[in-house]
């Protein structure tokens, strides 16, 4: 990869995969509402509002790819979820479409699935049900990413990231959690196989516990390497088991789902 | 039924269903931003922009159901989308939620799945694939009619309207047909049935060339009564057959699917 | 037909049976534990507790095939369901077996899947969710009849019968209504058919609300002809809506899957 | 249709669509290796051995369509079906190929998928079980006809046909019967639809017993008429009722599938 | 866990786990018809007869979760079935209700779809098909249980036992082999899942041969760790190859599927 | 097992096997149109054209199983196909009938599947859509096995064989390899397996990019061990990515599927 546009840099996440792709691309574009302020070699950073299609075209002028991770990336008002998420994911797929980017990396959500109940199995094909806003505005992204594929021909991972963070720190997360060395590898892989269309990818680790099945995606060669039963033992004893009818354990989406809606707080 | 709410009441198909309606409510509550000037006994009428939610929470207030027509309904820039269909429809659904309505007929569209072949059956469990920013506002409706049934037990009719003209008027509307009548039919079927769901319906005739099947919504109990057969030689003579590979062919949402990026023209 | 038992002859279903049955076959041998007084010609009657083998062989000895309506047909306590439905379908199936009958229509019930949501359509292929410790006893049976076709080749219609009166006489019923006739017809179909197998049918009119696809039982021929559409208005007249949300208008049961343990009581 | 080719014109099936569809091309070109006599007005005829690549492409040349009769319509010794089906099939794709032509009725047959057994409901999407070498050599033109649709965008109906006669004469046929004006409105449909892709459809009336579900090819618009319920009486008068484990009732191949080797006989 | 049920405890299968899961739960209250001599530190023992319904209540008075292993573990008569396996699994679900225990892990059997052929991949969607009186039971058993927990609550874990045993010691088992440690990690998952439902899962270790899986029980993070590979060339050395049409190789239930009736001995 | 056949013995797959599986069997008969000259110890040769039903048979007598891997293996004209595959297929076939051979290794082909898209996963249910006349015929050797099984119960592994060679040289062969080593294990698999049925099995290591599922033949037992990864590395240095566009990324079938009709060139 030559020159790669990694949105949403300054966030927990885009600062991990950061670091795990170094020295990966030639240059590594990184931008955010907010500054970065610890550019590396091989990095550069462009500030920009994901809610101007103006500046976002600007943005993407002369990428090779595109990792997307910026928006709102949690359960808020409309208008935050608007303005990131709607606006914000249509101009990234405007622009890659206007300046001729083949290929998008998207960081959807399991929220985007977070309604259906922890004894399903899900794979690609199961319907969506968002538990939140903040996961309807990422099925709007899921739609928006296979229409450009369908009529423009913009190809994308959409790729319903569990829990990414060093370890897996609750009970849920021992289904959940997506180690950041697996979400570097699956980009990796995202930009190199041959032809990826628009597909679902769950993204979480090998962890025993999982409640996605990715054999649809199979042709990506991506195989997550790390597993939550490495921290099973530290999870159990931190995290006391709830009783089993508390709502809670219903739902695949976890507190996402049996919260009411964010602006009556 | 005591009091109705009929949104996008003055464009082609508000005006169609206030006809076939007539009686069927206590009060049908016309509302568009566009006054209606001919407001009958059984009618009231309040203007309304679906992009304010205070409005729709005002407009909501006091109805026992939603019949949401309003809102863009063809292909239009992102601006007029945003603004009609994915504001328009969170505002509806929040004003529901906020205001106890317990069920809303929602006019979803055949341009949700505009993206599949013609020779593909397509049933409540295929995958959305829209083929246009419309279609995608569309899908965004439904998942946020979803979001607000799974979380708030709000019931929606999910209805991909065909074409709901007086008649078919060309060969592509021989599957896609709704008759004027069997659309009024399923509005009543759709606030009798005793529990709705949130439940995708298909809004065709009972057409023989028909494209989709609606058994997993047969509990609604709606059995269309006309056939685009009846139109059949008319549409034959009008319409020329064209070549089998004309691209126009090979997808169900016709020229939506092969027409280019609106804000190119 | 030359000779077929009819068990639980003295019942409302069975009743109503052998009147709908009349010269079909040369004998109809009646069963039940309570007598029948008015046996017709063509009818000949033999009381039988179906909870001692012996009596049963002896009752099915002669007969060209078996109608089994007999046993338990409600909820009731354990007790009541062990003698007559477990005992009593184990004794129908080892007496066929030993007697060398080769065709069964058993008069299972939709509380085999009564813990199915209303909005579930359901086939031949769907999982069994009993709603009751009767709906538990005629899955039971269903078990017990294709244990005997796949290890002695008898066959058997496993016929989840709906609401078998002469009309329906509440709103669940306009889903799960089965007419008299329609249901005759369905008992002559079972019996003629070259080869029937081992075949899950559900036992309802074409009515429009059906929760259930028949299309795996196609090849036995039975196109119901009566409708609950027919008595729609009389419904909707007498049986007030309920809330939407009440339990009652969950489950395809009804209050079979709301009732409590039978033994609380 | 202008000029329709129409192979295996001498043959039962290719007499009774000629009469079936007097009127319905400008010209209706025959063809058998056998001659026909009685060429109508309409009607040309040209004799041609399937069996020779160059004489089909000349026979070709032309047309706007083809209805493929031709070839081996029963069991045979496998040279017989070599020639007539495998050469023959492979010889009028290859001449459609060359000579522009875009459409075919292909004469598959029940006998592709004659291993299922009866109480299957088999569509579009089963799993091809041939009975016969007959059955081997339609699956082959089956799979022909998707290549050169795959490849070179021929489009094909593949039918397979039940029991094409006059009226329905044993008990297997009110499940397979295909009444003669039932089969010719197909043809009629499949050259009439905008687009038709490589479609199987099953070849039946509208029989009550039928084994077979179309949804899949509903787009084609095609609505058979009749039924075999029509001479239900008069077929169980006439055709006795086996007994259940006669090998003859098991599969829906019927005597295809019990039938040992052809040149074994 | 502090006190759970272990029922069959004085068989083969019960006393393997008594001693794989020592030191588990603070209390393993064990139970069965014969008494066990060797009660260990950690353990106790109460006889009870699972047919008497008093019995058993005051039996799971007190526990967390019951480990169900007794009733008829083998085919046998009628009587025996009705009273091990009938009544004494309702009187476990029906004593669990009545006391509040949440959780069940029921030893169900692979014999519970023992008429599948062996080239079928089963899962736990795949229809039950018994392959004798006991696997009618324990079916009956799987219902029971279904039934307990849509109305009531109660979890379970329908483990259908493959072949439990220290190794692997004929062909088939190379295919349905359980080791005991396999088992004994199982119902460790089961008690420790946050959420269980009422979920199918295959018993078997991960066997290269094996006809079942697990995917829709996987959020129960149960991971065999042995596989009857180990015994492969015992295994073949000792086992002579039948031959290709002997009906003891057609269904996965092996003998238990060609056996006949079990009193006609 | 005591004498099998080898035919193809002289090609390239040939040759790679004899040496795989030096040893395993008594007798290793080898045959091809082309003489082997380096017979070892512990094989056999006989020259042999599959065209010729007699010489087949006399070569088929005696043998315990068939490994087919002769036929044309690549395009050809359908004069070549027809001979190699056609006929040789059907004779193998009928030659194994005639001589009490219970059990074939079919070496079909992924070309049987070659317009299937690279971002679809198969497995042994998905449909056939032959890239080639090679394909197609592959199809019809696959066919004719079905038959023979159905009728005659002659078993088979149908193999559909992706890339065999010493190691991937390209990038679709990081998805379609299969080591020399993995399919000598897929033989002596298929050939001590209890039972083998009619299986389709997917012939590809166990490669991270593969598009295959092969776990409706899971119960033959065979894991392979080696993985293109080892080589991934050494294959994208040497094949440069095309073009996201490019048509020959599209489908599985690779170049099959992109080249024109053999005769044309």
């Amino acid at each position: 990869m030559k020159r790669v546009l990694l949105t949403g840099a300054a966030g927990t996440l885009g600062t991990a995969m950061r670091k795990a792709l170094a020295g990966w691309a030639d240059e590594l574009l990184l931008s955010d509402l907010i500054p970065v302020d610890d550019v590396n070699a091989g990095e550069s950073f462009v500030a920009c509002d994901l809610g101007d299609l103006d500046s976002v075209i600007e943005l993407v002028r002369g990428c090779d790819g595109i990792i997307h991770l910026g928006g709102q990336s949690v359960e808020g008002t409309f208008d935050s979820i608007l303005n990131g998420n709607l606006k914000g994911t249509y101009h990234i797929y405007e622009a890659a479409r206007q300046m001729g980017v083949k290929r998008v990396f998207f960081a959807s959500s399991n929220h985007v699935v977070g309604f259906h109940s922890r004894e399903e199995r899900l794979d690609a094909k199961s319907p969506m049900r968002p538990d939140s806003l903040y996961g309807v505005s990422k099925g709007f992204g899921e739609l928006m990413a296979q229409y450009y594929f369908d009529k423009f021909g913009v190809e994308s991972a959409l790729v319903r990231i569990g829990s990414c963070l060093p370890k897996p720190i609750d009970r849920r997360m021992l289904s959940t959690w997506l180690s950041e060395g697996d979400m570097a590898d699956l980009i990796k892989k995202v930009f190199m196989v041959n032809r990826l269309g628009c597909t679902v990818i769950y993204g979480a680790s090998n962890n025993p516990w999982s409640w996605w099945d990715n054999r649809h995606a199979n042709f990506v060669g991506w195989q997550p390497k790390e597993s939550s039963a490495t921290f099973e033992q530290e999870v159990l004893a931190n995290d006391p088991l709830l009783d089993d009818d508390n709502p809670l354990l219903l739902f695949q989406g976890g507190v996402f789902a049996t919260a009411g809606h964010f602006e009556d707080k």
